[in-house]
């Protein structure tokens, strides 16, 4: 239960692995200066390590209460939340015309990373409203914004997703949620929406939630889709806040993990209808929500990220305390000793790192996309960030899992009784490879609409800079990096066979769908390993005292974890037939 | 929540991957005939499917209570209990004389495995009455034997192991519980032990534990330790139940799964000494407690298929019932037309069913070693079952993880809340790698001691069996079979690599334990395709109508999941040097 913000690492990994200092070499953005973001992500820190912290287990244990339509968070949730707001870390990347500080991407990330550090639970608050003033940004009428974006960019008020019911979950195309125009241009809501995260609590005076719905006359399917702002309580012109909406939390969800954020089943309209605001065009609703996706899918990958920190960090320490065993034939000694144990924690360290460096790297890239100077080459930064999210989402969320497990078995018996914390993490990483887009959603999209990007120039582009970087480590001939260069390379190689496999002219859909998940991992393998790579190369050049450390991590990854490439690889290219057939239908049948 | 025994498939497993039907034709035991197994193991199932099943729920719901010293079990835990014991299933494999039916060990390990399946917490007793039944029977004097037996292999008692302590976990030389000489052949114990399952519970009348502890003049280390039985209520020569022993159950953990079976803290002696009986000689406990490993081990490698299994079950269901897409762009399709959601699923049934095949080929291995003919057929085998023992603990507790948390997958959202169950068993799989030796403890044991057993031949033996059935697969030339037979003929050529290159000459031990648990999945992978392949190789040959189901689960699990052995080779032979060194240790440092 030591946890401390790793700051310098994340900077560290901000600047190489992300490309940060790459970026400021082109002139990006004065906003970026390297102290600066040192000096706010620092403060970050220092926050989440000694505000937010320590609700995490008390979150886990009182999870949330539901009495009469209102729902509690656990003790000091509400009192942290609003320092928190109140020290301005809401509006970090809002536009400075509704108070916030306009500041990239990137940084928002990091903190967004450290909230989750903190208490993924706690964090996800925050995450939610960050994507709601996005979307009111970008797609809400002038007044819309005037009145509703200052006090959601402050904090005062929170913010809320409604995508999902009971029978339309990846497949929005099924939902029924209805929208009446009431002839004032405002509308009436009604419906019942699941799996409303923070859809209400006790922590902001007000929750607006962005609810999808469909208008009497809309065609069906995705293109029938709209969005509505619809308020907790009205807000009057003047800003105060009138009654309560009709709208109310039918429920709240017993889960696995994430006890202390409220996940509500609500329903609008129940009596007449809810008021709800349209945001953008009518029928459009889908197309708002996508311009949030790149970000919310960027945050929820580093929500595994977070939780792999945190769940490392905790065995590391018990693996120095624990004694077990005789490494050196003697005493007993301290179980970090015992080469199983070092797999397990250095496996840790460098899946969390290695997707780090890919989460920071998509951040950078979405920052280029809106800031860099010339039109063409924010165009590619858009591209390689669109390539990179689903990867950023599901390998961040798919080894927070991993990494999670891996900490419950460094603490033998004591990870699985609840005191420890560790199984805490497990619980609490499981929910990121389903939500904001199952994993399986994020392998489709890679495959099925990242990859075309420009005739596939964007993913031979990033591959040929991955490429690129385990030259440079051949060449650097370092022995302290051992097989990293060739390994890399090797896996680098397996990512552009597949990668030409599936783009060969004619090739079915099926089998792409088929090779999916795996050919998402391998780009998580490559596109990590080359993030270690940098970090590597760039300790080595700079005489830093941290260089053998970097290497150690790297090499590990090359050499233990990398070595699946091929594997992988040759399952998209030649195991997807066994999905199909009488054999496989027989095999799955009920 | 449709669960059903899968009978006939175990059967099938048993006969071809287990192997017991050549094992009748070598004569083996007549107690082994077709119809008897299928006939006891039935009957099984259906107690397992009608009356343990329907108590998962409400085990993890209600967990056990500690109230001065008393656990109480869920409710209608102890009821299942009881006539479960008087349907006679506790003395399947005990000895006659004692009660039991003598019955061979795989037959054991099917009941176990169905216990498990219905419930993994209730399972648990009566995995622990077994493992102190064969210790007794084989090390107990015969006055002790004559007392505690009948009662113990009726069921009507139940017993545990008491081995963990604070600082003696996985280090046994570290344990502290003390044991003096009474005078009268008794010892009086003092100490507490950890982690006690079923230290205390109201489903039997009396609780015999097997507890380890040092004589005052014992040497150090794990060859001064010697094993008691220390009755909860102190028996009678006549056989009646007499006063509480002084021991209590002090405390129960509060534990991520597994809930309804009480993990308890045991204070042995708070008033002057436990009474107990010597078990064997003094300071040769362990070695007693080492006669009941690999039936043991055994058992918590089928509670990780076991629970595969039950979330298997319920991933298919879902995915027949949940709608989601348009696999076929028109109507909306059961998930499992996905190409997505058919990979997860074919995933579980191959780990499932690959590591069941492990697991019963170990049974029958292990009942060879009981009953062939002659010693050296005796002795081969017991060399056979060794080997594999620590591959289908760790084996089968892992991928009871991996497909637990792939059910909770399917699940999409309804995974994450705890109503639907899936995420129960991902919950109570997380044990399994953990208790009975831990998984790297398991991986240690086979480098170290398993694979060198006759000069390496025993593992020679057996590779080369598994090659013998790859070239089998290769030589059927069945269209349906795709590339089974060379990707597994890889895979196995990547285990006899990484074999031979462990018992080179003058190996460093470091270099071996550094691989040891990469070594020990690609022994899996290799093992479990070859029973997946023996399964395809029967199938096709009777003209079952099975056969092309058994062919795509050998097929999927070759092309998409045994490709990872190549990658796990290198791991093991060039990815340990990364562990060690200064960077290594920089990386760990806390």
């Amino acid at each position: 239960m030591s946890y401390r913000a790793p700051i310098a690492d994340m900077l560290f990994t901000l600047e190489h692995a992300g490309g940060l200092a790459a970026a400021r070499e082109e002139g990006l953005d004065a906003d970026l200066d390297q102290e600066m973001v040192a000096a706010i992500i620092g403060e970050a820190g220092d926050f989440a390590t000694e505000m937010i912290a320590p609700l995490n287990r008390v979150g886990d244990r009182e999870g949330c209460r539901l009495s009469d339509g209102r729902v509690t968070t656990p003790a000091g949730w509400p009192d942290v939340y609003r320092r928190w707001a109140a020290a301005g870390w809401n509006g970090i990347s809002a536009e400075e015309q509704y108070g916030g500080q306009g500041l990239p991407t990137a940084l928002w990330a990091l903190t967004s990373e450290l909230w989750a550090q903190g208490s993924m639970a706690f964090g996800l608050c925050p995450l939610l409203t960050h994507g709601a003033i996005e979307c009111l940004e970008r797609h809400a009428s002038p007044e819309i914004r005037e009145r509703y974006l200052p006090r959601l960019v402050s904090g005062e008020w929170t913010a809320t997703m409604n995508l999902t019911e009971p029978q339309a979950g990846s497949d929005l195309a099924l939902l029924r949620t209805r929208a009446e125009r009431a002839g004032d241009g405002s509308y009436r809501i009604s419906g019942q929406k699941i799996f409303i995260t923070y859809g209400e609590h006790d922590m902001a005076e007000n929750i607006l939630h962005l609810v999808l719905a469909r208008l009497p006359d809309a065609p069906e399917g995705t293109r029938g889709i709209s969005l509505f702002l619809v308020p907790k309580r009205h807000v009057a012109t003047d800003g105060s806040l009138g009654d309560h909406n009709d709208l109310v939390c039918a429920g709240i969800e017993e889960k696995l993990g994430i006890h202390g954020s409220p996940t509500c089943t609500m329903a609008f309209g129940e009596r007449g209808g809810a008021v709800g605001y349209l945001v953008g065009e009518e029928n459009r609703g889908l197309a708002c929500m996508f311009t949030m996706m790149n970000n919310a899918r960027l945050a929820v990958g580093l929500q595994g990220v977070a939780v792999a920190e945190r769940a490392t960090q905790a065995a590391v320490a018990y693996a120095h305390e624990r004694r077990q065993g005789r490494a050196d034939g003697v005493a007993p000694s301290a179980i970090v000793a015992h080469p199983d144990v070092r797999r397990m924690l250095l496996t840790m360290k460098a899946l969390t790192a290695a997707a780090r460096g890919i989460c920071y790297r998509a951040a950078v890239e979405i920052d280029r996309s809106r800031f860099a100077a010339d039109e063409a080459a924010r165009r590619a930064a858009h591209e390689r960030a669109s390539l990179l999210i689903p990867v950023a989402k599901a390998f961040g969320t798919e080894i927070g899992c991993t990494v999670a497990s891996l900490g419950v078995q460094v603490h033998g018996g004591m990870g699985y009784v609840e005191e420890t914390g560790a199984a805490q993490h497990l619980r609490d990483a499981r929910i990121a490879p389903i939500y904001e887009g199952t994993n399986g959603i994020q392998a489709i999209d890679l495959v099925t609409r990242k990859l075309p990007q420009s005739e596939g120039g964007t993913a031979r582009d990033l591959i040929g800079e991955f490429a690129a970087l385990a030259s440079r480590l051949n060449e650097a001939r370092s022995p302290a990096l051992g097989g990293t260069g060739a390994r890399l390379a090797e896996a680098i190689e397996a990512l552009s066979r597949a990668t030409t496999w599936l783009a060969a002219p004619g090739r079915d859909p099926a089998e792409a769908l088929a090779g999916a998940t795996p050919f998402l991992r391998l780009f998580g393998l490559a596109a990590g390993g080359a993030a270690l790579a940098a970090e590597a190369l760039a300790g080595a050049g700079h005489n830093d005292p941290d260089a053998p450390r970097r290497a150690a991590v790297a090499r590990f990854f090359a050499e233990n974890v990398a070595v699946e490439a091929d594997g992988l690889a040759r399952a998209v290219m030649e195991g997807g037939a066994s999905l199909a057939g009488d054999g496989a239908d027989a095999a799955l049948a009920f």
